[in-house]
């Protein structure tokens, strides 16, 4: 295939990355070093070709840019030589998201907006385009947040078109579209995102029995592999085989995790594509290339090398 | 005259305002109403143009704009009929700041980028664009910070240039550009923008005095009006006849703050432009407008009205 995978990022941003020591509310901050002040295109999808576009693996991304910002990012997106653009233009602006990173303290402080309105027409044909990729690649991509104006199935029903299609699917996100997705559509590889809050399914998860219960849900519904983060740094692990929890064997900085899931959901679909459609191994990868990420503050994922030697950062163990 | 003023912004800014309710360190907040979450075209100069353009004001805007923000920035002031666009265009991008308003707690999170860097032909290409349009006007206001490469005389310089051709010359900034045109080529009208810290030539300003000596130096070099925000909400009012606080006779809350020194300004300047050159009653309108804008969060300024009506919003102490 001339793609590697299809990426789909419903509603990309212009991620503002701000890097400022000892940030506190009230104050009046001045960034005199240009280098922690940045400006990427961002939206976990398109995260994730940025990720690969780096690694040599070539995706196309569809998904919706409106107004000014959405000329910003895409043609910052164009300076990435492994991605091909495939947006449908929406009347409203794109979001720009905010992230004050403190390294000091290792706190990181987001301000995410919800986006522009997505019409009928826009999404119809954002459809045919989408269903028009689907014939391009095998492994297609769903992350991120869903723009306001999109009805709930609107998850599922990518789902179901790229699953008719015997494409192999990964998807991060959460609410109800990602739900609805996983109850009747379910993607291949889930990853929840609970930077927010581990809520899923109705129910807040706490204990580690609480993620195992909730994996195996995903799994009984069809996926392959779940990967949920779990009290920050470890992570909860499960295909059909069983259940594991990762765990980085040194102190990660907080500050750095910033990105850290979508090199996470980068290296197992890297792995699924280069190597084999081993699920436990791919999760392997793709641990070892969201420790690699935090070696760097920015949201930057590290060599193939680099990965490859992260692989014996992390312990794990079998939970089930 | 065709235009009623000249504002020099050297380093505008594409302005984030994002409003939250608590606003913490360290957490994930989604901005759901899009009104909560503003981009404006920013910077002193053009605020003072953006808030006079409301009241009919006609202005020339000049100063540097680059890269894709530049181009956002530029595409927004056109949406203003009373503001005629003449920029130079830098090779780097201009900058964006965040501005973080929180309500609730009354309070402000400023973040502010440096600019991008002018070299000396940008520098040269903007010179003649200023020369050009002093033609045009009576009234010049230069507002706001420095982009990195320029000499620290650049201020010294704009304003000689200003008043060799007779201009009344206004002027809004802090640091050493500023403190150099004071003392070599004073404006007429001088607010020293101390919002991050009140310090001025190497001293910080504590009492009254303090502030009182300050403004002194300030007409003695040759100003006619000065101003300086004194504890939060009040004002000291130096002109060659003498010097008064203004004080606001009701509660105002702290997050309405944000942009009331550019309302200031454009206060002073609607009042001496439509009006006559009395100082004092310059600085009486501008105060009105200041407090007028503090009726909103966002940097907005009343109707004329408004300002009318809010001349009695506040008590005057004679204080030398």
């Amino acid at each position: 295939m001339e793609y590697d995978f299809l990426s789909v990022t419903l509603n990309p941003s212009l991620d503002r990355e701000v890097i400022i020591d000892n940030f506190e509310v009230g104050n009046m901050y001045r960034i005199e070093n240009p280098s922690n002040s940045k400006m990427e295109p961002g939206g976990k999808g398109i995260n994730v070709s940025i990720m690969l576009s780096n690694l040599q693996m070539k995706s196309i991304v569809t998904g919706f840019l409106g107004g000014h910002i959405g000329r910003v990012i895409q043609s910052k997106l164009s300076a990435y030589e492994n991605i091909t653009m495939n947006f449908v233009y929406s009347e409203e602006e794109s979001r720009e998201n905010i992230e004050i990173i403190d390294p000091l303290k290792e706190v990181m402080t987001l301000i995410n907006s919800k986006g522009p309105f997505i019409n009928d027409e826009d999404y119809d044909h954002f459809l045919r385009r989408y269903k028009n990729s689907l014939s391009l690649v095998e492994h297609v991509v769903v992350s991120g947040s869903v723009p306001p104006g999109l009805k709930t199935d609107v998850y599922s029903d990518l789902m179901f078109e790229a699953k008719k299609r015997g494409k192999t699917t990964y998807m991060e996100s959460i609410g109800p579209c990602f739900e609805k997705a996983i109850l009747n559509n379910c993607p291949t590889v889930v990853r929840p995102d609970f930077r927010r809050k581990a809520e899923i399914f109705g129910k807040t998860l706490e204990s580690i029995d609480d993620f195992i219960d909730a994996s195996k849900k995903i799994i009984e519904n069809g996926a392959r592999l779940v990967v949920m983060s779990y009290q920050i740094f470890g992570d909860v692990i499960t295909t059909n085989e069983g259940v594991w929890l990762f765990n980085p064997e040194e102190r990660i900085e907080k500050s750095h995790l910033f990105g850290a899931g979508d090199a996470f959901m980068s290296g197992i679909i890297y792995y699924i594509i280069n190597y084999n459609f081993n699920y436990f191994e791919a999760a392997k990868f793709g641990m070892a290339s969201a420790i690699s990420k935090t070696d760097y503050i920015e949201k930057k994922i590290g060599t193939l090398e680099d990965i490859k030697r992260s692989l014996s950062r992390f312990s794990i163990e079998r939970l089930e």
